[in-house]
């Protein structure tokens, strides 16, 4: 494949680090990067080393940070004004970032939209914001919520004017795992059950992935995405100390239920999605697991299972899928294909 | 998606059960099917169950089999001049069976090529047959070899030209396996080592699959896909009895070593393929196991592993994914795209 370059919307965690993996992916330029008060463009590509050095520190954290809706990005300034992607050599301040990528969007095959979704139609609107431009390129998301997927489709008609290919869903869980369920379901002419199960220990990745913890205490019982939104970091980690750091979650509001159920694997109703989280350790408290069950065309009964070694990190496990699926997403949308794409929409069909 | 119409060349036992599966994918809409000297043609839909009683008990099978060079199929015909797909009461005797596929093939959306590859070149024979016919479609098989893959690779052009996806190696391995790599692959940023491991219990499928343990006794030290192709079913049965019936098998010649190098996601080298049959028990006799080990970007060295169930046969793991690819070549197909594909190419790329 050609080269692709692509822009990161939002220097957090997960923003810095798939431009760090980029680094190892030859095709893959990043030539674009912002958050809510910087943009650093190179067409030759950025310098990622400078980059990454300058936004060091840059978290997405409490109320205060906003859940920005007026697209920029939840990247918190850790010092001062110049902070963020301003700090970069290669950036420029600016008051409207996401126009300032669509100014320049004919040189950008592919956007990144790594920005934590603490409002349900954030990242929808993002999307609606590029459809309006009239951007031509994929947009690419690592949302989490089941229910952000049909936003999406009611845009659909707007990406698919515009000539937008949106991959939806495109991280871990929603994501990769979505993906092997998709693939493990090939056995099956029935697909009964599907069972993800993550672990992941965040120790030394906790300050970098504190909007992802924010966005996970919103699946607890008591919690929901506004009231886990509003909490405080103290709040938060009030939370985790009454859990020794270790919080167990289930039937979590993950979209791998509605994007195999879109891409006609089985009913939403049959997936779940659980997991340990530990913030204490790197160590993964439990071993991230798919399994699906299903009937075979000769009346058997199986499960097949994908397990990640407990040795890839969360954030390798986000940003290798995010950027495979960028990529799949380029090669569909050169093709003309365009419209809003979940992971197992990128495999081969059930 | 749309309807999509297929046909099946050959009526072994990977067409007639990939007829039978399809009748579990409402999609799917077999149009289509042929052997050496019968062709069923139904735009409507053909009748699977009454075409599948008529071909029960087709093989593939010995050396007088023919290895048909001419377009034909090597299914065997059981029982006199009218057995095979003649025998169905949808069917007329043909001795042009490719030619009348093409002939019907603004109707066939996709060619599902379910013949034994006991010559090198059979297959890509087969695709330039179609070419140079100028079939506009998808043309699927499930070949093994992967020296067969260059020569394919050497026809692209006509492929393209015609308007041709060729998606290549969609069976089980390679194809199933092949893709479970490519997706595991994506937690790393360095693939070190692919190791593909199968178990297949053939006992009630051993004679709907001789062609398949023919082909496997190739790989066997001593045997090459010439010698094996010559060898009588009495040669064969010896060859089975001197193991106990149980056949472990190392570094076979599958192409999933080429098609992962294709995609960018090791060396072709780094790939190892082997595994164990049992033709007599249909329990499988060791537990089909694909791992990829690999460095992730953060610098830890990791090995995902992805399982198929003990109680999913063969047959299973290779119409499933071979109607799941064809769809996704479908999907390439109509967006325009054309030429060579891998299973790794339908999949969130490296």
């Amino acid at each position: 494949m050609d080269e692709i370059t692509f822009a990161v919307l939002g220097t957090g965690g997960i923003g810095r680090r798939t431009l760090e993996v980029s680094k190892d992916k030859d095709a893959l330029v990043p030539v674009a990067a912002c958050d809510r008060n910087g943009i650093a463009v190179d067409h030759g590509g950025l310098d990622v080393d400078e980059l990454l050095d300058a936004t060091e520190g840059n978290i997405a954290s409490g109320p205060d940070d906003g859940a920005v809706t007026d697209g920029g990005t939840a990247a918190v300034k850790q010092r001062g004004e110049d902070a963020g992607v301003a700090a970069s050599a290669q950036a420029e301040l600016t008051e409207t970032p996401i126009e300032d990528i669509i100014a320049d969007s004919d040189a950008i095959d592919a956007v990144l939209i790594a920005l934590p979704n603490l409002e349900h139609d954030f990242i929808p609107r993002v999307g609606e914001q590029f459809a309006k431009a009239g951007y031509e390129g994929v947009l690419v998301d690592v949302l989490k919520r089941s229910r952000v997927i049909g936003m999406l489709d009611d845009r659909a008609d707007e990406f698919e004017e515009s000539g937008i290919t949106f991959v939806c869903g495109a991280g871990a869980t929603p994501g990769f795992l979505t993906g092997a369920a998709a693939l493990a379901a090939q056995s099956f002419v029935e697909v009964e059950e599907v069972e993800i199960w993550w672990g992941v220990g965040l120790k030394s990745g906790y300050e970098d992935n504190r909007g992802t913890v924010r966005e996970d205490i919103a699946h607890l019982d008591g919690y929901d995405i506004e009231t886990a939104r509003d909490l405080s970091d103290e709040e938060i980690e009030a939370i985790v100390d009454e859990h020794d750091g270790i919080i167990e979650f289930e039937d979590m509001e993950h979209a791998d239920d509605v994007l195999l159920e879109r891409a006609g694997i089985c009913d939403a109703d049959d997936v779940s999605v659980g997991g340990i989280l530990d913030v204490r350790s790197d160590e993964k408290p439990t071993t991230t697991t798919v399994s699906v069950t299903g009937r075979t065309f000769d009346g058997e009964r199986g499960t097949n299972t994908f397990q990640l070694d407990d040795d890839t990190s969360m954030a390798a496990n986000v940003n290798g899928p995010a950027l495979g699926y960028l990529k799949a997403g380029v090669r569909r949308n050169r093709a003309g294909e365009y419209g809003v794409f979940g992971p197992a929409d990128l495999l081969p069909e059930f």
